[in-house]
C-alpha cells in the first residue's frame, strides 16, 4: 500500500534543499542545511521537554504557530544552547538574513542547531554562507541536507513514501547520542505535498511521534535541541480532509517517522546491536512503555547484549525497578523466539541463544501476563565505542 | 569526637565472624560469610524496593521483625533470585541447618545472597560447609567475612567507629555494579554493642540510609538482592535512651554508613573517578536530590568525566531533564572550585580545569539559586572497563 520512494526531505513536490560547509565543523565537513518550500506550507512541530532549551528551539516553538512556513535552516557542530542572550541574537540575525535573501518573512523561517553546548554560534560565518546555500537549493538536494545535519552520525538518515493517492511524505533526521526524545526527537524535518489543516497536522504528528521517536533511546539523555518539523505545502493539489484520507496520510507519516527513528538507534553511538524491547501482557500501554524503557535504558542490559550474554536476570531486574506492578512468577521472557525465563529461570539451549545474540538485530519480549496492552521501545547496546566517543566529544 | 577504629563488623563487643570458601565461586575464592552475636541482638533492616526480590530478601524481611537475631549468613557468587520455589527451599534449609549447629532458632538467622540471578543455590554444598564456617568464627573475623561477600568488588569494604561513651559501631559492605539502592542498599551488615529499642534502631537506620546508601549510584540499576542489616546486642552494657545518647549514636551510625556507601562507589565497576555531585540552592532537599541523581546517572556526564572533559553542557542538560523546575539562566556550575557556567557558558582557565579533572576525586556543584536546600549524590565515571566487566559477567 505504501510505496517506498527515494528523495528524503525533497521527495515531495515543491520542496528543494541544500547542504554545504560554512566552516563550523572541521575538515570542511558539511554543516549548514536548508529545506525550502516553493509554496507557503502549514507547519507542525514537536520539541524537547528539557528545561534547558537552545535558542533556536525557543524561537521555532513560537514561529511554528505562525500562519505559514517557507524554510528550515539547520546548522550542525554548535548547538547554540546555554550562551545567554547571544544565542537569541545569533539565531534572529541569521534567520533575518536568510529571509531577506529568500524574499520571505523572517517569521516564516524555522531554525534548528545541533552540536556542542555552550559555544557561541559564528553568526557572520553563517550569514556569509547564505547566498551559496540558497543558490545550491535543488529538488534533489535532500541527501546533501541530510549529510549537513550530521554530528556523530555515521550515515545520513532519509526515508520517503508515496501514498496510493499520489501524496508523498519524506524526511531526514540526525542523532546518535543524547537520545531519549520526550514529546520530541532529535533534529528531523519531514515534508509532504499534501494540504492539511495546521491543527490536524500537529495532531497527527504528535500521535506518530508518540509511537516512534518517543519510543527510542540510546542513552536516556534528553537533549537541549530536539526538534522535529513537519511541513505540508499542498503542492500535490491533494487537500486531505476525510477520515479515510487522513488515515492513509497518518499511515505514511507513521512509516516515515518509524524508519527515521529506528535509523537513529541503529546509528546509536558505538552501537553494535539494534534491540527491540517489547513488553506485552501489560495492564496499559503506559505501563508497557514504562517497563520497556527501563529495560532499554539499563546499562547492565545493554552491556550484556554487547557481550552477547543471555543474562535475562538483568532484564527482569530492570522491569522490577521500573515502577510498574506485576508478578515476577508469571512473567515470560524471550530472546528472539527462545524462551529463557518462564516464572523462573528455565534451562534453554545455550547454543541457540548464542546464535540469536550474535545477530545484529535482536527482539526481546517480556510478557507480563497482566493484561492485553503492549509497547515496543527500540534501543542499542552499550559498547566500548560509546565510552570512547563520549569521553572525548568536546576535544 | 568519633574515633575511627579497626575491626569492621567485629569491631563491636560480642560479635564474631568468619569467611570461607564453600565452592560456589571459582578458584577457591571465599564465598560464605557468617556474622554471629554472642547475645541475642535487636535487628533492623532495609531492603531493595525492586519488585523482583531474591528469596533471602523475602525471608529476611520477615525475620528481621522477630524479637531477636543471632546471626547473618551471606553467600556470594549466586543471588538465589528468580529460581522459583527452589530458592525459598534452599534458603530455609540452609538457615535451619545453621541454626541447629549454632543451637539457636531458625528465625534468629538472617540471610543474604549476591551474584548471578537465575542459578539455583547449591544447598548441600553450603550445608556441608557450615561446621567449618562456625568453627572459624573469630572476634577478629570481620575482614575474612568482608572478603567472602565480594563479587566484582576489588577490595573488602569495612569501617568502624567508637563513640565517646565507648559504644562501638562497625560494618562491612559489598557492591560494585547494579547499584542504585532505593530505601536499601547492596549487601551490608553493621553491628553495635549498644542496646537500643528495635523501633528506634529501625528508625535511625532508615534515616542514615536515606542520606548515605540511598545517595549513591553506579549505574542506576537497583538490584534484586539489596539488604542492609543493623544488629545491636547490648554487649557494651550501654543502654541508649536519651536524646543526646541517641544523637551521638546516630552520628556514629551515619559515619559508618557514609564511609561504606562511598567505598561502594569508589569501587564501582570500572570506576576511575569518584564524583560528588552537589545540588545547592534548591527549593527542597527532594528536588536537590532529584537533580543530582539525574546528573549522577547520565551516561554522557559520566563518560565526559572518564575522558576528563569539562563538558558542563551535559551537566546542565541532565538537570534540565531531571523534572525539577528552575531557570537555566540563574544556575552556577563549578568543577571543584572553578566556575564554568554562570547563567551562560563563561570563559574559564582550561589548564586549571584539566588539572581538576585529572584528580581521582572531583566535586561538581550545581547552584540552582532557587532556595536553600541541597543534596549530594555520589557516583563514579563510566569507563571502558564498566563495559568490559558487564559484557561478560555470566561467562
Amino acid at each position: 500500500m505504501l510505496k517506498k520512494i527515494l528523495g528524503g526531505v525533497t521527495a515531495a513536490q515543491g520542496y528543494s534543499a541544500a547542504g554545504i560547509s560554512c566552516g563550523i565543523r572541521k575538515k570542511g565537513r558539511p554543516d549548514l542545511a536548508l529545506v525550502f518550500s516553493e509554496l507557503p506550507a502549514q507547519a507542525a512541530g514537536v520539541f524537547t521537554t528539557n528545561k534547558v532549551k537552545a535558542a533556536p528551539v525557543v524561537i521555532s516553538q513560537e514561529r511554528v504557530k505562525e500562519a505559514v512556513t517557507r524554510g528550515v535552516l539547520i546548522n550542525s557542530g554548535i548547538a547554540n544552547a546555554c550562551v545567554g542572550a547571544a544565542g537569541f541574537s545569533a539565531a534572529l540575525a541569521i534567520s533575518q538574513s536568510l529571509a531577506q535573501y529568500l524574499k520571505v518573512k523572517t517569521e516564516e523561517i524555522l531554525l534548528a542547531s545541533t552540536g556542542v553546548i555552550g559555544v557561541p554560534l559564528p553568526t557572520e560565518q553563517i550569514v556569509a554562507a547564505i547566498p551559496a546555500l540558497v543558490d545550491g537549493l535543488s529538488t534533489t538536494g535532500g541527501e546533501a541536507a541530510a549529510h549537513a545535519i550530521m554530528t556523530t552520525d555515521t550515515y545520513a538518515k532519509e526515508w520517503a513514501v508515496e501514498l496510493k493517492n499520489g501524496v508523498k511524505i519524506g524526511g531526514m533526521a540526525k542523532g546518535s547520542g543524547m537520545i531519549q526524545p520526550n514529546m520530541a526527537t532529535m533534529l528531523s524535518v519531514i515534508t509532504t505535498d499534501a494540504q492539511l489543516d495546521q491543527g490536524v497536522l500537529q495532531e497527527l504528528l504528535q500521535k506518530a511521534v508518540k509511537k516512534t521517536f518517543n519510543r527510542i533511546t540510546v542513552d536516556g539523555d534528553t537533549s537541549t535541541n530536539d526538534s522535529l518539523f513537519l511541513l505540508a505545502n499542498g503542492a500535490s493539489g491533494k487537500v486531505l480532509k476525510s477520515g479515510d484520507e487522513l488515515e492513509e496520510f497518518y499511515a505514511g507519516l507513521y512509516e516515515v517517522c518509524l524508519q527515521l527513528a529506528q535509523m537513529l538507534v541503529k546509528d546509536g553511538e558505538g552501537a553494535t546491536k539494534f534491540l527491540a524491547v517489547r513488553v506485552s501482557g501489560a495492564r496499559s500501554e503506559e505501563e508497557a512503555e514504562q517497563a520497556a524503557r527501563a529495560v532499554a535504558n539499563s546499562n547492565l542490559v545493554k552491556t550484556a547484549f554487547f557481550g552477547e550474554d543471555a543474562n535475562w536476570g538483568r532484564i527482569l531486574a530492570a522491569v522490577g525497578y521500573s515502577g510498574i506492578d506485576f508478578l515476577p512468577e508469571q512473567v515470560v521472557i524471550s530472546l528472539g523466539d527462545l524462551v529463557v525465563y518462564s516464572g523462573e529461570g528455565i534451562p534453554f539451549d545455550e547454543t541457540r541463544a548464542s546464535k540469536i545474540l550474535a545477530e545484529h538485530e535482536i527482539g526481546v519480549t517480556i510478557d507480563l501476563k497482566q493484561g492485553a496492552a503492549e509497547a515496543v521501545v527500540w534501543t542499542c547496546d552499550l559498547s566500548y565505542d560509546y565510552v570512547k566517543i563520549n569521553g572525548s566529544y568536546r576535544s
